[in-house]
């Protein structure tokens, strides 16, 4: 039964690049098969519970300005807000979700209050889950909003903060695995500091490192097969936060002994702020081993803050699905939408019209990449810049074979002088081009 | 014998806070006791010699602006330069220097002619440091500014640039070690890429670390006893560079087993091109065991680019110089000047007074950052802030004796309810001001 | 009588340099006579009612972490936040404030009610300035936080909202001048845009010009003698302002006739976010004789958005009154803090603490400007840098008298063969060190 | 003849979006009508002679990497660059050129020698533009390589500098009026400051004042028909930059009763430096009635400064030319690629490759935004969305027959009360996805 939130809008359909239907996809076509598998599997899209939901439209300067009937901290609205939820993941068509518990429960006046909120929700999305066929991506823990976290949750100075964000991840993990979510996400929004005046850096990694340990070995313990992210993420609303990038969650990874335990999301948006292309990011965690699953939300780039706008530019998408099928795909992650809609967006129609766009930008962006990847349009001149790596004697040079004196001898016996090759950075430019 | 470069300017001394005279140390008292050690003991200064003596004063937009008698790439300027350099140095009282090979010797036609350029210079260097007692606080090869380099040197596609650099690297690791180095350096300027459409980073990242680790074996293998150091940047000249920050290198030291091994020569102006501050990546280092050594060259806050200027902010450098004293002050490390003049400041005289400011700043840095410890004005309400974490039950979970279910059983059975206590940033910051 | 919030707090007194008291000045001495006139009479220093009063706290990720026994959108609770401000204000010793309308009263149904609300509460701080001696430096709309005004204010799709904004203008202006403000400021939070796609910039260009003539004219007809203000802002919360900085508020004016009649309010925080120093944008206002007053909060330089945190950086100080002196120093406009406490500072003393913090450091920026400027520090050797200038030949140039083809023969004919001069940059920068 | 520098690459010719040559146009087709004009007519694409033919690869770190055979400072070598420039020219089918003095004739060791050495290749290129039909769309005069130029041209301290550099201007613009060009431009890379400390900002810019009065009185005297166009650049080589951005050069030329003689050449790059998107200072422009000319070379969004690169985001250049078209195309000013091989792109068939890419990306561009135009795609929701305004009482509103205090009485009477509408820029961006 309808909700009537959405009105009279239908089920958005594929109606292929030429329709002018708003309420339409021009690209996303499920069930089409590319490289093998359908668009859906390849992309395995989720709408993002808290933007899309619970966020009211404020920012730094103003308050809300979306008025949402469920906009109220009780069960009742928790409740009308999942109906709503699923009606909208029905109509897009979105085969996965993705929650934190704040998102989706009343908040408790303790912990155990929390605990039962969020157990009753539990029950209420698993019955929802089963009636519309949607699949949880991934849950996560709020572990930055409630003033109880300023400081930190894990890297907080008092112990009980770790405490009570270690037992409500618990239950957030907990809820995860009832749900048959296929990854646990953390994203260590307030894990980093203000100042480094007021700062013990060492005891905070420290803090971070046991932390993120008793969440594996509790993965361990009941048995949970989903995979564990950590979403990276340079600053904002801290000044610094541990999480950075990349490289950094690696560094981390190991320092804990966690480098095959753990993997990342990566945020475009995130990316940008710290300094670096979605695609880096990407392809860094590629190299790495450590790649999971995206959040697939844009900053502005003249913005010098996470302005999480749904993806719009198809080249960017290109280059970007273009890593995440050169490292195999997704296994258990997917495109996870940690969009907002701009807060001049007011209608219920806007919703789904940015996840459309988002999705159709993502198809074509896919397809694209496909195509790359099937006409070996970068794999082969690449492979050829290389090439000279795949000899014998320079494996033997990479395997450690020759010390740094025999390598100089070797220079000036040979007198090796090497001369540069054009990079083509240009041709290979154009050559994307003719795909995107 | 003086060149008559620097005309009849004397030796520069410390003339105490009240001088005006723009050729004396306000500061710098380099014979002055503060925390048990003398200043020259404490910072170790060391000048660049890039930009002080080989920089022409260009930029991406004009040419050459200084016009010095040794701008010429034979074997009798390098020792006219090498003159001025010293008469540079004893003039200062800087107790280092600092040089890449291509800085000291003319370019050869080949690696032989390279080396045997090199060991020239570093005879007639090895006779300048006995004879002003002036010594030698790193080190480096320049494998950056020829075209052979310009896809990389260690990460080029192209092995035979790889083992053209590993040669150089050894001979300037041999230079180095001949000359009392106390630690050799390696920034990879083109180690990194301008698009990722060309680049296996995967390929790339491996190549790195074979190169690495063939600096720790030779070093092991010469006995050489000074410090390996990784030089951070993020990025410029390259759109990314691999060593991007203090936790990239982190991580990378770690993939290789070298987090023992090497440690990191942090600069100011690469840690604000990451979006750090210059304390975050020098408390980093201390937290993760590899602080090394200390570039001390601020850029222009509004410039998106290396800058490379004299340090001038005083509150900065105290900042600064609190993290080194709190990891313990500088070992094989020291405070190296890889400062430039601007372009337009063509007088002799402008070179030792950017120097003399700079390390009047340092100085002035040192100083309060002394008293800032001798007071523990920071560290004591540090500790208190923490003081809930030494209890044996913190320590315990710190240890890992409880699991994440023990923990949300003692949340929910206490009914841990923590409650957020002032960070007081604003305090910490007007107390550091009394200091400053 | 005392509202009980500040505890047993007294009056902030100057206790010296060497005072380890945080409640007291340590280098802000109201009475104590530099250059002239009182520091007070310099400083002109002026708390603003919205960060200090009014912010819970909340930041994009997180809510309220502020506790006040005012927050509540009441008269009472409006009155209640008058009186803990104005005890404020006597405590620190600060003699103006500033404010916006929605800051004092309670947010009415409609205009007429926000109308009458605002003049209760003016009626109500009329009282309490005269009670206290404490001005009012400047008053200001706020015409970004509701709702109605998330597409802007003077520049709305909708004429409806230019009119209510108008009108609001209106009865702010009306208060301020009861209240005897010395300036009347504008800041167009929301003149601005999301994306140009549903953006018509000519026409919001006009409706701002208008707007601002509506301003003026009303000024002028209430026979009001205080100064029009506009802050410059470049972005946030919308991606681009129209007030960009003073260069593109500057050609605004000029557009509409309008460049005697408006000045500037400079925000170092707001120059930054623009690419600029705050020196710079004092530096421009003066040269373009458009210089009007302060907000003294600084941005950190490693965050992309506004921090308006309290300044510390004595150095950065120092230029910025070097500036203002150089233009004469204030007329009617003043230094505001529109600094917020870190989220994190949760007692009552931490406001104080904060402010101490910041005038101490304007205090000492001030004291060293002046210094600087009785020893003609830096305005002795630009006048010489310049001298070439003030030759008859050289004014006749500036005036016109040669055009371009005289000038080319006097180039030719003379062989005029122009020699660079040094430009002193670290010589300068020592100087300015000596002050700081 | 051909200096065969080219090989055996032959003209480039279109030949379809599904041709995988390299070396041909796949959607840039010149005789092509859309709009009513043939393509070429309506990008006027013209090459940059500094970057293409002058600029040897050179970076902060590292020296030449091109190495042509024209690469020498004399007369000879000067004609045999001008002869591969115009055979390049026609292979590329590229109907203009721009050029600086210093880019085409060699440095003389005065302003007479340069002048005769200016003049002969001006008779030179005369020759060749009559035989290739290739026009010139701008010249300009380098007044920043020179380290005469290092601390200004026109604002340079030195009134001497002043004189030569206007007697340069001179040359120039003699030059481009000889040669047919259709603009002439003003470039102040020098124009700014490194530091405050050595700047009296009001006398500079009333020295680019004077400069600019000086630039078109001479135009009127000979009888210049071209459009004098000033190009806005925020910093780089300089701190920061007199001509920052559009919104800057339109209130200098307000100031100095210029704002009807001179418009703006805009590059991408440039805006991308000062915190704005390309299409921001294009819509700024028609806004103010300025446009010009544009510069097409992006900057990498993750690197702060210029990169100029060759611009190959198709979405964005449909934005930059749905400004262009918007605001009525191009009247005297053009397309010019100020934009540079990657110093790693060696080969000679990259300038060409480099250049087809552009053009293709620009051509895509135009036809999707002629697209929009034709089916009011945006500018039907944008007249819709400010419908209001278009009513006779708004307009009186905007004519100012209103005072604040009339439309006080009306809102209060009234009891205005405006709704805000959902700004739909997610139904926007959709729609542009449409077309690209």
């Amino acid at each position: 039964m309808s909700t009537g939130f959405f009105g009279d809008i239908q089920k958005v359909k594929y109606e292929g690049p030429d329709s002018t239907n708003p309420l339409a996809f021009r690209h996303y076509n499920k069930d089409e098969v590319v490289a093998g598998k359908r668009m859906e599997d390849h992309l395995r899209f989720a709408v993002a519970y808290w933007h899309t939901f619970t966020w009211p439209g404020g920012d730094p300067f103003g308050g809300q300005t979306f008025l949402r009937p469920w906009f109220n901290d009780t069960m009742e609205a928790a409740k009308l807000k999942a109906d709503v939820a699923f009606e909208f993941f029905t109509l897009l068509g979105s085969p996965y979700y993705c929650f934190h518990d704040a998102d989706v429960r009343p908040e408790g006046k303790n912990f155990a209050e929390n605990t039962r909120n969020l157990n009753e929700i539990v029950d209420y999305f698993a019955k929802k889950q089963s009636d519309t066929g949607v699949k949880l991506l991934w849950g996560t823990a709020n572990l930055f909003s409630n003033r109880r976290f300023m400081s930190g949750a894990a890297t907080n100075p008092d112990p009980d903060v770790f405490a009570f964000s270690a037992a409500t991840v618990k239950t957030c993990m907990d809820a995860t695995m009832k749900l048959g979510g296929e990854n646990y996400v953390l994203w260590g929004g307030r894990e980093g500091y203000e100042t480094l005046l007021n700062t013990d850096l060492k005891r905070e990694l420290d803090q971070m490192g046991r932390f993120l340990n008793l969440v594996v070995e509790y993965k361990h313990k009941i048995g949970y097969k989903g995979t564990i992210l950590i979403e990276p993420k340079p600053q904002e609303p801290t000044k610094h936060q541990y999480d950075y990038d990349v490289a950094t969650v690696y560094g981390f990874l190991k320092k804990n002994g966690l480098e095959n335990e753990v993997k990342v999301n990566i945020e475009q948006g995130h990316a940008i702020l710290a300094g670096h292309s979605f695609e880096h990011e990407l392809a860094l965690a590629n190299a790495l081993g450590i790649f999971g699953s995206i959040d697939m939300n844009r900053n502005d780039y003249q913005s010098g803050w996470d302005t999480d706008q749904f993806p719009n530019n198809v080249p960017e998408m290109s280059l970007a699905y273009y890593q995440v099928l050169a490292g195999g795909g997704f296994k258990s992650g997917g495109t996870n939408f940690d969009s907002k809609l701009r807060r001049q967006s007011l209608d219920p129609e806007d919703l789904l019209i940015g996840h459309i766009g988002g999705m159709d930008c993502c198809a074509r962006g896919l397809k694209a990449a496909v195509k790359m990847i099937e006409d070996k349009a970068l794999s082969k001149p690449l492979a050829d810049r290389y090439a000279g790596w795949d000899s014998a004697e320079s494996q033997k040079l990479l395997r450690g074979e020759y010390s740094l004196d025999d390598i100089a001898k070797w220079v000036e016996t040979k007198d090796i002088n090497p001369q540069p090759k054009s990079g083509k950075q240009e041709l290979l430019e154009n050559i994307v081009n003719r795909y995107v």
